[in-house]
């Protein structure tokens, strides 16, 4: 700046810190990760709106503002699939950068990618969630009618049935959908973050 | 959910503007263009500082925490620099989504990449702020050495030198940054937004 040349250069003087502090809460991702028709979607749509009554300031990833968007160019192979849960897990890092909670809803069916998302973050800012279910349960609910036309082979390399999903090995909160209601699931996320202060 | 059959799938019922009511303010992308060295980011980082002086939430997108992260694997031919900037509105759009006054720093050179970012938000969620500074002072301040550099010839398709800049045909604010001061030039930028209402 031709006015300016005796300001020093600052980095970023606004924090991480300091956005939390601005909302009184501290910043994470909450990583649901499951089969499709797990209940992934229903739970974290809950979650939101539970989180948001309690004036917690979130925000949720999900294949309708993900895949239509920024993952467009993106298709199904495996190495696709791995680049859409990088970009997500880059994504996710910078809103908990902003100090936001995030919430994302994705199959993510590879442990490594999972754990590619994890190395980005601090330990308490990454929460893996497995939303367990299994497979005939998934398939009998088929909220989309997509693993029927897997089934039918229609749909190529669809996760379950002609390609794999990698259980969590060790995740920090697993919701079994098969014994658990949506309330119950959102009571126990809900008790987790504030057992662990994070509002 | 199996004890959840009479549950009416919802669509997501906390919106952009439950989040914008959390926090006072309306959420916007601030694009911030330029010729490197036009101060692009020494503004942003002051305009950062003063809005979170007034309780303002922000997050400031720049090369730092993109480059390095989302878009690692992206170089700077003309292809790679159009789908940067693609990613970079798509992540913005998601900021401006979760509540977040977003500011971004990035020369952007071409118009038609920034006009595809515009398309992506609403007319007033889109503020475009050149920052506008003649070549011969960009060169002179040289804060990186990249002009050198490029007159050198050891960098290629640096915009300026030897790739081109394109001039905001309308941008929403213009910063002469050969005549306004740094905090000049922040002090433009929060009128702007205090007249328009976002905080």
């Amino acid at each position: 700046m031709s006015k300016a040349t005796n300001i020093v250069w600052h980095e970023s003087e606004v924090t991480k810190q300091n956005r939390q502090q601005l909302k009184k809460q501290k910043s994470a991702v909450l990583w649901f990760t499951g089969l499709s028709g797990s209940g992934k979607s229903t739970i974290t749509v809950a979650l939101e709106k539970a989180l948001y009554e309690q004036n917690v300031h979130t925000y949720r990833l999900d294949g309708d503002n993900v895949r239509h968007g920024l993952n467009q160019n993106l298709g199904f192979s495996p190495e696709d699939r791995t680049e859409n849960i990088r970009r997500i897990g880059e994504v996710a890092k910078l809103m908990v950068d902003a100090g936001i909670l995030t919430l994302t809803a994705f199959i993510s069916p590879y442990e490594a990618d999972r754990n590619q998302v994890r190395e980005l973050l601090d330990e308490d800012e990454f929460i893996e969630v497995y939303v367990k279910a299994s497979l005939a349960a998934c398939e009998n609910r088929d909220p989309k009618g997509l693993y029927k036309k897997a089934r039918a082979g229609e749909i190529k390399g669809f996760t379950g049935i002609d390609a794999p999903y990698e259980e969590p090995s060790s995740p920090t909160i697993t919701l079994d959908t098969d014994v658990l209601s949506v309330p119950e699931a959102v009571q126990t996320v809900i008790t987790y973050l504030k057992d662990k202060g994070y509002f």
